[in-house]
């Protein structure tokens, strides 16, 4: 039986590769939502999801924070996929031939200098990458190119005809593994945390911040990530979102313990091992 | 002369509402953009451009921070706005009639309670909410409701059906007025600073933000926002984007050389004053 993942998009999509990856040896099924609520829905009713949280690709993950947050949805893994675009068209296209070229505003953007070698094609966005792979293919969109995943061009019977054609060749995404905490018990039963995301809330006076990091360092722990965002409804109080690599889990534990008299709502997103990144 | 102030959009989105707010009393003219980037591009040759940079409208607002320090802008204001959502439509329109809504994928999300007392219409994503409503004027769109500001309903000859019609009533954004360095002095001549937005980068050694942010707070400032960004080409070390308020101008400018020693490539974005918020 294939393990069915919760990825926003649909098959081909870096959300797609990163499930591949992250699960690799498993037979994945992906099951494609329009947006990152949808996938918390199917997280919900106890499907595993793969969510973007920190990249340059997809927009707003920001929003991807508060949707783990308020959807109650555990982390319990985390993929760092190297985002590796390729320009691809139906077969037997030259790249002479492309009068027009479809994809995601951010991986056209991200293509720039590849995209500028193909001075007579028209940039058209479009929702996204393997959208984009499969609407060219379908619709026999000939003199269309797209850029794409290697795997939704593979996906959608497009000729790959240049690889590797972003810009900047060290641009990763992180994923999250994400699912209903009942589940993630029972997944994680076995598995190495060295890793946690937080999420609290602090009373608006000077330095109550920076006397909750001060008492993490003092516990060893190490911040890999900070992130305030304001909180709906009580304008430009913030939440913090924070993660944490650490070696002791009992050190974790207590540290823990000792900032939580001087935050509000602590919620413990997820403790999981921290992520293995693609080459 | 009106004054020309480049935003993301077109006349009558809320990036065009925020810029008339806070130029109020000058006459504003908008220079739309397609993206962002194109915003840099107006500022870098000497129009002022307002930029949304912490909201729940527009998505990718980290990579507004990166545009900002990428493109050397100087921030030198901020305007905070409350999105109010109207329901337009073709003069003569009743609500009943409605088959379709049009607009930007997340002001539908934030419209969603009143979008659900309407069950015969389907929700039809589009770029941006101005953009809807000038279509639906233009192509004459009978049936079609568009989800925008009132600002682009009368701006294109639509009627409002309904206003205020989000959800969340306390839903605001926040846009920052950037310039071009040397115009930035010039404008900023007598202006009140009792806000900074600074960007640095720090050593990956347990503790080193909580260091600095103890500096900070000795120093009696007020950290309003905090947000790590990975640095691209170096993965997984982080840029801290910070915002200070302070009362007084000399302890921050003590406070800045205290951190200087402690962070790598410290930039001062902007120093500005505290934006007024619209009710």
């Amino acid at each position: 039986m294939k393990k069915k993942v919760a990825i926003q998009g649909i098959a081909g999509s870096y959300h797609d590769v990163a499930a591949q990856r992250y699960f690799e040896g498993e037979a994945v099924e992906p099951v494609p939502c329009d947006t990152f609520r949808e996938v918390i829905e199917h997280v919900s009713a106890g499907t595993v999801g793969m969510m973007a949280i920190e990249n340059t690709i997809a927009g707003s993950l920001l929003q991807n924070h508060e949707l783990i947050r308020e959807g109650n949805c555990r982390i319990v893994g985390e993929y760092k996929l190297r985002i590796m675009h390729s320009f691809a068209a139906l077969p037997g296209t030259r790249a002479e031939d492309i009068t027009e070229v479809n994809s995601h505003p951010i991986a056209l953007m991200q293509c720039r200098d590849f995209l500028d070698t193909l001075p007579g094609a028209k940039l058209v966005e479009c929702d996204d990458t393997a959208g984009s792979a499969r609407w060219v293919a379908e619709k026999q969109m000939h003199g269309h190119g797209v850029i794409c995943a290697r795997r939704a061009a593979e996906m959608y019977g497009l000729e790959v005809l240049a690889e590797g054609v972003e810009t900047n060749k060290r641009n990763y995404t992180r994923f999250l593994v994400i699912a209903r905490p009942d589940l993630a018990e029972h997944m994680q039963q076995e598995a190495v945390r060295n890793k946690a995301s937080l999420v609290f809330a602090l009373p608006h006076t000077s330095g109550s911040l920076s006397k909750v990091l001060t008492i993490l360092s003092f516990y060893d722990m190490n911040l890999s990530k900070i992130q305030s965002l304001p909180i709906i409804g009580r304008e430009w109080e913030y939440m913090f979102y924070v993660n944490l690599t650490f070696e002791d889990y009992t050190r974790y534990r207590q540290a823990l313990e000792a900032i939580i008299p001087l935050t509000n709502d602590l919620k413990i997103l997820g403790e999981y091992e921290q992520g293995k990144q693609s080459i």
